[in-house]
């Protein structure tokens, strides 16, 4: 057997690898890392190949394919959404990504996006909160305690700078895992027994349940002047959180409009609701908070750019690292023409 | 660190376990049980989820997804096209792919496709060959004698039956190189100077050069009646072989029409230019070849289901075998709404 070119290697990030990057660089730190990554690239919008997520719907889920490209990286993930999983212990949300070089079409990264997936989905949030948040905002509710709100109460810590994370979940299991493990963290935690009481004092809240459904995780009286809403668990088509009352009353920002109306919180509105695209608001084009009394939301379905920021991240993030393995997934036969010689050569 | 349970672990084919797993079956062995697949798939055509293939076009190529689903199990290949390539020692196509449980989204094959690509490319060439070519067909011209042509020549061998390939390159190493890879296969082999040479007494003409441009590999005088021809080179925009006139005097028949008329060598015609759907000639619903004289065309441009089919069977021959690794790429915590808890259990 010929030992294959250094070409042919792709460097693979496995859950196991991800999770010691996490732990060596911290997860506040490297969320706060994909926030700027982020944040870098939102402020380059136009450059990018946009595309609404091609999906495959089945009757008990979603198999989702979100590509983009800036023209020198394209970068893809396949993200999966079955809310009937959890049942027979297995994830919602299971994902991975892949990075390549446009010039030669040859991948550069393979990583899991599982738990990636999360801290991208916090950043972004926490990089909306920070943007459009009441200035000074200091507690947010998290309603809805599954995989994703760990997630969330960090990047609103580290990067907005809240210091209370009020839960509720209707499960009051959910409620006792996320507080158990934000033990330790530095936020103060109140477990609370309703959505009414988690919100109590918050300027921002946070909605994240996982019913494939209209559900109404909020409803128009329970929403106050001035707070923002991060709704992230509205996130395909039939599925949202809040009732649309609260939209009409809200100055919604969105990633891509586009995909946002088929799969957002607005597509329980008309299709020609007026949004603001949230890069514009970080590149100055459009405006954020008006005022101290504006209820904003951010209706946030997670796109395509927030996923190939984070795979960036983690491409430079592992250089010099043990924290990934060569995959030899791409034949590299010496003469390029001749894939049939090194099959049989192989023998 | 806890060990990941093995919902998390997902058969990986690299290149050497593609190589290794071809050799053991024997290529013409494998060839022929993709085309079986490819066959029986073709045969249940209406149950599969088909879109356009996801193309992200730059300068110098494109990179595409093509995803598919039979409601059952999902698939999806990543492939690129830099036809500048190979002037850097790279290939031209390189790809891989993925099969997924439709019922959790879970991953439950991923595998190298540069060379599966070939595999199951020559053998849908030759599957159509095998119906629309005329009886008993014994010689082949192959023109355009890159990475491509060796799989073809032994497919038609395989499945079709030929007996003598005529090989026709602009670069008369690469003709080399075909010619002396296909020593030993049992083929007469002859190598031409001109593609007029080659498609001396030729019943199957296969096209398959790389040239992103409207070429015009074969002239209409070069085409007489009663052949087959069979154009798989000409598969994106702005990218065909043939000339008009053959096109105007061939019977048609492509893989997805929706996908052909952009890709496909009949972009060069009007969009309603009557064209018929190869499934159908197997299922019986439409008819093959008509007589000893017309002229038969497979317009191929390779399509997701072909892919599907090709996963399918590697999934299928690695059981109980070494040819693949468990990737560590789905994370999977004990309770599944704990993936923070996860992450942090695993400093």
């Amino acid at each position: 057997m010929l030992a294959p070119s250094e070409k042919a290697f792709v460097p693979f990030v496995s859950v196991d690898h991800m999770m010691q990057l996490i732990n060596h660089t911290g997860l506040a730190a490297m969320m706060q890392g994909i926030c700027d990554q982020i944040e870098a690239d939102f402020r380059r919008w136009p450059l990018f190949d946009k595309t609404p997520r091609v999906a495959s719907h089945s009757d008990v889920g979603v198999i989702e394919l979100m590509p983009t490209s800036d023209g020198d990286v394209y970068g893809f993930k396949y993200v999966n959404g079955h809310p009937g999983n959890m049942a027979g212990g297995l994830q919602t949300v299971t994902a991975f990504g892949l990075l390549s070089d446009v010039a030669t079409g040859y991948p550069v990264l393979f990583s899991e996006m599982t738990i990636l997936t999360a801290l991208r989905t916090a950043a972004t949030s926490a990089l909306a909160a920070r943007v459009l948040a009441p200035k000074g905002s200091t507690v947010m509710a998290m309603i809805g305690n599954g995989a994703q709100s760990e997630f969330q109460s960090i990047a609103m810590q580290a990067i907005v700078g809240i210091k209370e994370v009020r839960l509720f979940d209707i499960d009051p299991a959910a409620t006792a895992k996320c507080a158990r493990n934000l033990e330790g963290s530095g936020l103060k935690v109140v477990s609370c027994s309703t959505a009414e009481e988690a919100i109590l004092g918050a300027q921002i809240i946070t909605t994240c349940t996982a019913d494939k459904q209209y559900a109404t995780i909020l409803t128009d009286n329970m929403v106050g002047a001035g707070v923002h809403i991060n709704a992230i668990g509205g996130d395909c088509p039939g599925k949202t959180e809040l009732a649309p009352a609260i939209l009409n009353r809200a100055e919604i920002f969105v990633e891509y409009p586009e995909q946002t109306r088929i799969e957002g919180e607005i597509q329980q509105l008309d299709a020609d609701h007026p949004v603001t695209e949230f890069w514009e608001v970080l590149t100055g084009a459009a405006q954020g908070r008006k005022d101290a009394k504006q209820i904003t939301l951010f209706d946030s379905v997670g796109f395509a750019i927030e996923d190939f920021s984070a795979l960036c991240y983690v491409r430079d993030a592992i250089k010099g690292t043990e924290f990934f393995t060569p995959l030899d997934m791409v034949a590299d036969p010496d003469d390029p023409r001749d894939l049939f010689g090194m099959v049989a050569r192989a023998k």
